[in-house]
Formats: C-alpha cells, sequence, structure tokens
C-alpha cells in the first residue's frame, strides 16, 4: 500500500470548514482504493499571525518539504495585511518549491449555473505558468510622492520557464483533444511576447499530436466568453493565465467552486491543492461554506499523487450529488456544509 | 459655422468599405446641425506600403497634425507583417499625439445578441491608459537561441501618466453615475500596482461625487460576466484595459461593432476615432461589412469635437436600424453594407 505524506493548511475562515469536508471525503476514498494518505496538520494562517507576527513558522518550508503533497484552504483574514498573508505563506510555497504549473480546470457542472445563455458543455484546461512572468520580483519606485515619481515592474521570461511549461501544456493536451491554445500579445510593443510565442511553438513541435494556435490575449478572452466550447488547453504566462482563469470560471458559472492545482511536476517538491475561492470571512462559521472546490482540490491532488481511479471516483461523487440539486445555497441548493458532505460520502 | 478639419484613412480590407458608409451619415449629420467637417482623404495603408515600403509617408504625422481628428477604418493585411503595419502607422500615432486615453463603450444595443442568459441592459465606458504601463518601449531579449535566454518587459507607470487617466475617468464617472471601478492587481507581486492604486485614489478623491472601487482584474474579470450591469465607469492600465474592453464588448455581443477614440483630452494633438474590428480580409469587398462600428466611432468624434447633439443624433439613428432588425449579416439581419447605411441615412 503506497503512503503519501500530505500537509494540511486548512487556514483561515471558511478554509477551516470545507478543509475537514474534503478531508473525510478524501479518507473514504482511500480506503475504497488501498491509498495511505498520512495527513498533518498546521494551525497556520492569520490565528498563527496574530499570535506570531508571522504566517508560519521560521522553518515552515522546511517542515512542509517533508510532504508529497500541500491541502491547502483559504488564507487571508481582514485583520491581516494582504501583502503579509500573501508573501507569508502562498508566494513562498509557489516559488521555493518550483510549482511553476497552476493548473485550473474550467468545466460547466450540472446544477451549478453559467451565465451564458447557450448550455452547450465546456471543458477547459487552463494552464498558467505559475514563477515567472510578469510577477518578477524586480521592480520598485523612485521619487516617492513627487510629481515625476515612477514604478517599474520588469516582467522576465526564460527560455527554461516558458518552456516546461509549454510541455506541460503540450503533454496535456496530447492526452485530451490534442489542442492547445497560447495566449500572446505579441502584435503590438511588449518585448516578451515574440519570445513566449517562439518557445511555445518550438516545444509543441515536439508533439506531432498536437494542433498549438496562438491567439491574442484581448481577441481570446472574447472568444472564452463567445465560444469557450471551442477551447481544450489554454498555456498562458502568470498574469494573462491568472486572468483567463478567473474569466473562465466565471463563464462556467463554477468560479464559486472552481479548483486550482500548484504543481511542481517532476515531485522533487511537494505540490500544492487549494480552491480558488477566499476564506470569505462574512459567512464564515455558519455552515453554508460550499467544500465543491476544496474536495475537487482534493481529487486533483488524487490524480497527481497517480491515482487517477481514485480520483475520478471522488469527482464523481460530487458531481452527482450538484447533479441532483443538493448543493449548498450559493448554487441554489438547500443543503448545508454538512449535510452536503453526507450527501458526497453516501455517493461515494 | 465651426470648420473641423478631419483627417480620414480609409486603410485596408473593409475599412475601404465602412469609412465611405459612415461618412455618408456624418455629413448628413453636419448638415442638419450646421457643422462644417472638412473631410482630407489619406490613402496609407498596406497598399501604399506595397508601393512605398511603408504604411505612411516619412512626414505622415506632420501632415495629420494639421487635423483636429483622424477618422480611422481599418489597417492591416495579410501582405504586411503586423508590427510594420502597427509600428508604421497606428501606434505613432497614438504615442506623438499623446493620445494617452482609449475610450471603448461597452453597451447592449437592440438587435445584437448578447451571449448571456440575463438581458439586464448594460452601460460601460471604459478608459484605457494608452500610453504607457505594460506597452513601454524599454525591453529586449539576451543570448538569443540559447537555453538561457531571457526576454525582459519593462512596466513604466508615471505619476502624470497614471493621474491624467484618473482625471479623465473620474470625470466621466461623475457627468455619468459616478462609480468609477479601477482595475488593479496590487495583492501580490507586481510592484507598480500599489503606485497605480495610489495615484487613482488621490486623483479620484478630487471628485467628491465618484464613489471609487478597485477591482483586482481576475475578479474584476468574472464580474464584467456576472454582474456587467453593475458597471459605469472602469479605468485600467494599458493591458489589463486592452483585455477588458475586448472582454466587455464580448459580455454584451457587440465586439464586431463596437467603437474606439483614442483621445488627446487637451486637444494639444489630434485625437484618432476607430472601430475595435480589424480589416477582416475574407470578407473584404463583397459588401457583407457591418459599418455601425464606423459609424459608432463618427459618433464619438463628433461628441470629442464638442457637438454631443449631432452625435446623439447619429446614435439613434443606427440604434433604431438595428433595433428594426435590419442590421447586416453577422448580427443576424438582411441588409448589405450599403442597405444598412441607406437605412441609417432614412433614420438620419
Ligand atoms: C493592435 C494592438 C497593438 C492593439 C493594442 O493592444 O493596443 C489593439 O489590440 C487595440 O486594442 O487597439
Ligand atoms: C493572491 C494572488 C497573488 C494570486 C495570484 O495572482 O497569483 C491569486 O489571484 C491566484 O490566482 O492564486
Amino acid at each position: 500500500m503506497t503512503t503519501h505524506k500530505i500537509a494540511v493548511i486548512a487556514g483561515d475562515g471558511i478554509g477551516k470548514e470545507v478543509v475537514p469536508a474534503a478531508i473525510e471525503c478524501l479518507k473514504r476514498i482511500a480506503e475504497l482504493h488501498s491509498l495511505n494518505l498520512e495527513f498533518t496538520y498546521f494551525d497556520w494562517g492569520s490565528d498563527y499571525y496574530a499570535g506570531h507576527g508571522r504566517m508560519m513558522p521560521l522553518d515552515g518550508l522546511e517542515q512542509l518539504s517533508a510532504h508529497e503533497a500541500i491541502f491547502l484552504g483559504a488564507v487571508g483574514s481582514p485583520s491581516v495585511p494582504d501583502a503579509e498573508s500573501l508573501w507569508g505563506l502562498l508566494i513562498p510555497i509557489r516559488r521555493e518549491f518550483q510549482q511553476y504549473i497552476n493548473l485550473r480546470p474550467v468545466k460547466t457542472l450540472d446544477g451549478v449555473k453559467s451565465p451564458l445563455a447557450s448550455k452547450e458543455p465546456i471543458d477547459i484546461l487552463i494552464v498558467r505558468e505559475n514563477n515567472e512572468g510578469e510577477y518578477s520580483e524586480v521592480g520598485g519606485r523612485a521619487y516617492r510622492g513627487l510629481p515625476h515619481e515612477t514604478a517599474v515592474q520588469e516582467t522576465i521570461f526564460t527560455r527554461l520557464g516558458v518552456s516546461r511549461a509549454a510541455h506541460y501544456a503540450a503533454s496535456l493536451a496530447s492526452s485530451r483533444k490534442g489542442r492547445l491554445t497560447s495566449a500572446t500579445k505579441s502584435n503590438g510593443i511588449i518585448h516578451t511576447m515574440p519570445f513566449w510565442d517562439e518557445v511555445v511553438e518550438e516545444t509543441t513541435r515536439l508533439y506531432p499530436d498536437v494542433t498549438l494556435t496562438s491567439e491574442l490575449v484581448d481577441a481570446l478572452s472574447a472568444h472564452l466568453v463567445l465560444k469557450p466550447w471551442t477551447f481544450d488547453v489554454i498555456v498562458a504566462s502568470n498574469l494573462l493565465g491568472d486572468i483567463l482563469s478567473d474569466l473562465g470560471s466565471s463563464v462556467t458559472g463554477s468560479i464559486g467552486v472552481a479548483p486550482s492545482a500548484n504543481l511542481n511536476p517532476e515531485g522533487d517538491f511537494p505540490s500544492l491543492f487549494e480552491p480558488v475561492h477566499g476564506s470569505a470571512p462574512d459567512i464564515a462559521g455558519k455552515g453554508l461554506a460550499n467544500p465543491v472546490g476544496q474536495m475537487w482540490s482534493g481529487a486533483m491532488m488524487l490524480q497527481h499523487l497517480g491515482h487517477p481511479e481514485a480520483a475520478e471516483h471522488l469527482q464523481l461523487a460530487f458531481e452527482s450529488v450538484l447533479r441532483d440539486g443538493l448543493g449548498t445555497r450559493d448554487v441554489g441548493g438547500p443543503s448545508s456544509t454538512s449535510e452536503f458532505t453526507a450527501a458526497v460520502l453516501a455517493a461515494i
């Protein structure tokens, strides 16, 4: 029986409700598929910050590095500045652990209403480069407060950075419908985008069964609204991918239940799985939170750990409960967090 | 009688069909409102490029500078590389003439189908900073072709650049519903965005009747799909505005008919008015082109020239023809370009 060591950080707000809900389901799935998931719980986040002045201990990354995966709820609280909570936990994890892929499924689910008039099913995987590009650490401000104040941000793309993201995306496309769309903005001024295009094209050529289309990000955003069902896999730089993935899940109506995986595909470091939604302090502690994003992130974690059947089992279970109209109130259903979780356990 | 000197560049493809159509309407409106619009025609674009190896003459900008406005169709042809056609005409015009505002109305029109299930009317003005930010001229590539190749793009924001865009947007909001939304990405790493936020906030404080909301661009993109009817004026940096404005017009279904204004609000230099659509070589010369984007750009030009009533007259005319179901085929109507234009002339 394979053992997988998983670090669990429920974090703040509804993270504390949806993480236990998802873990119950993961445990049941593990039993049925003979997996040994070993969960270790870390009480890091904004409460920890209140007591210690930091989001996680000084050796936090070292503690996490002993695990294969990190299962994160949500981090963020009105009492901690965004910059602290992000730079104190999420961003160092993404970077130090070379989680250079941010993978975001964009998928219509029965029982989750899409804002579009067309009910054509949508099933896209968005591969966002997660370590470089527009989010580089290089930048700052000169002449603070003066009329000639100037702020700069360096966008940095490397061949390694772009090609590994492209490899991941192309190989994913090759395991699906073979269609890869690359988000670009190389028709104008931005110096880095022709380089992005070149490296993505060179890399994709190594996957003869994959057809690559480069689309300007403005047109691509429009197409995601007008004909989202035509996309298969989309690869995008850090900032463009951030925008496109939220856009995509709004088009399917699934933004409140969308999952994400921050992956180090080689497995040299732990990968991190978290829902897209935040800690939602306004509804925290009331039993109203929708645990689907966390469960779906759990299914992505099972997939990454090499258990596609277990992943699908979990996925089909929460999808069927949603289809039966038993979702939580945010998706128009009647269930509390625990009622929904009980229904998923039953469906498993 | 005020005289306005207008430079007309029909450009390529369907530009040559929709510009004459819009000019017929502008002339009729001018008669009825006692305006003297003096049109001077320039045959610049890809055909000119074929003969002269450039998109416009060396002194092109000087020739244009004698006009108050530039009325542009579309530039671009399969025979000319994008970089040439853009850097040879559109981009120098935007920059040399300090057209630091790109204004894009996002509006539902009767007779133009939106992809959304909700039929709530949408009326947004997107103010995009058009001269700096992510589109700076600073950047390049090192170690071309080598494994350690790196490409960089410097994003540069100045206090002048951000504050004049914010002023324009806030004053526009103050003349409408008083709601201004600023697109940001200041919660993470990008060094320029907290500066953007600060300058936008300081500037908006000078407009006490305007309520400012800063929204992260990923969430804002989602909201543009999920509740576009809640926005009034949106201000955004160059790249973010480029994406949000195409996204917005796709949400209203109006992307094929959307107009844009590249403004130098002070009037020190000519402003440029052009539809958002391209030269559409595939349908060029067939009488199929939809002239609404060009007419709408014409209405924006009248507004900029100080004739809001004339602008509204033109706007109501083409809107009424669309409402009557007499649009061109791309919007599901029966009309050719000239039939549609005749109907608008009749409605005027
Ligand atoms: C053609 C291109 C440089 C341009 C831009 O990104 O500014 C276009 O997308 C636009 O919006 O006018
Ligand atoms: C919180 C923020 C830094 C982050 C990002 O932009 O990467 C978020 O939007 C995300 O997508 O995980």
